[in-house]
């Protein structure tokens, strides 16, 4: 880790554990260099890390201000984290149905952009909250990037295997959602009746060098999820 | 508009007109800080902000390369703008339902954060996408901050006429998902069967010194939205 994402994780902690509010006002500048002995620049890029996070918004000539909305129990769509970091004080846990090397399906292959012969891991799972079904997920895996992988990884977060024990770094993500009626076999995997709404979000990952390595599709039990997007006004 | 802001549009507008696709590799910095006559900081701050909108992704040590997904006609989440304009190509139309001022709701005042005896205007509208449905909205916009809204601007794009003719910044917003089934008078809106599933939006909108300024209900006809949210790496 960066100094500057260092500096931000504690100005993170400071805002929790202060349970500061959304328009609390933050030290000005000057005053957290001072006390992160560190350079304008480097806590400006933290700063700027903080406020594309959606943890903190800047005014220019006011100040600094911790930005918090105040629902508990929603899923970030914006965190690459995987959602259990979202729901820490959740109790998630995953079953897994099937899990096998094999060639992609002409979907798989699309959104990978890998050939119809190249090997992808095939995972699927039904992951749980609180003993309660959360959604049903069938991912793809290019083999070539993500190696390895066995029952017990997938059992727990896959994507702090990849960082963790592949050592590779994961870059951006496009989700694309639909709402929709879920089939048999969501149903009954998800313990719900057939033609119940879903919402289903297919997940395209890239490393940060842009190659894209996982591809997942996942139906969420709508009873049971509930989503956030903190939006910053980047957009022109 | 900012150089570094005008400088961006410029790019984006140079992908868009050599329709350049994922992967595809732009200028080095050097080259690209000489083409627009501008120096490395206003340039780097460019293409920070064409990152943090998904358009690009910069690859330490490689370079700077198009980021691009292939599907067409999903509403981005992420962008402020409201969806006119990631449904450009469509014909995109609302019919007013309601329009007044009125006392916020105590659900209205708390997302606000307003006195339940501030004014809001309320703004009840169906959109229609192509001649079909698209969304159901109650919106609540606080009156002190949108001084002013008739009949014609809210049959046309609010957002637009918040910033262009009352001159307001507009900042972050924080959207609550959830999935749920139409109820009778959404149903009847949206010309569906009550019970069908809705994706269904709570969106806070706040300017940029943190005020929130609107806050909205939509529910989506499922057979006629689908969304996309383009993430970053940046979170720790």
């Amino acid at each position: 880790m960066l100094k500057y994402q260092q500096i931000a994780t504690e100005i993170e902690t400071y805002i929790e554990e202060h349970q500061l509010q959304q328009g609390d006002k933050l030290p000005v500048l000057e005053t957290l260099m001072a006390q992160f002995e560190v350079s304008k620049s480097t806590i400006t890029k933290s700063l700027e890390l903080l406020e594309q996070k959606g943890a903190i918004f800047q005014v220019r000539g006011s100040g600094i201000f911790v930005r918090k909305h105040k629902r508990k129990g929603y899923i970030s769509l914006l965190s690459n984290q995987g959602f259990k970091k979202d729901l820490e004080d959740f109790n998630v846990t995953s079953k897994v149905i099937e899990l096998d090397v094999r060639k992609p399906t002409p979907e798989a292959a699309e959104n990978l952009n890998i050939g119809m012969d190249e090997d992808i891991y095939y995972v699927k799972r039904v992951r749980y909250i609180n003993g309660q079904t959360l959604c049903y997920e069938e991912s793809y895996y290019t083999k070539s990037i993500v190696t390895y992988l066995n029952n017990e990884i997938v059992s727990h977060s896959i994507f702090h295997y990849i960082r963790e024990g592949l050592g590779l770094k994961i870059g951006f993500s496009d989700l694309f959602l639909h709402v929709g009626q879920l089939n048999e076999e969501e149903a009954e995997y998800l313990g719900l009746e057939a033609g119940l709404p879903k919402l289903y979000i297919e997940s395209i990952f890239h490393l940060t060098n842009g190659q894209p390595f996982d591809y997942s599709k996942i139906s969420y039990n709508y009873e049971q999820s509930q989503f956030v997007v903190q939006a910053n006004s980047f957009l022109l």
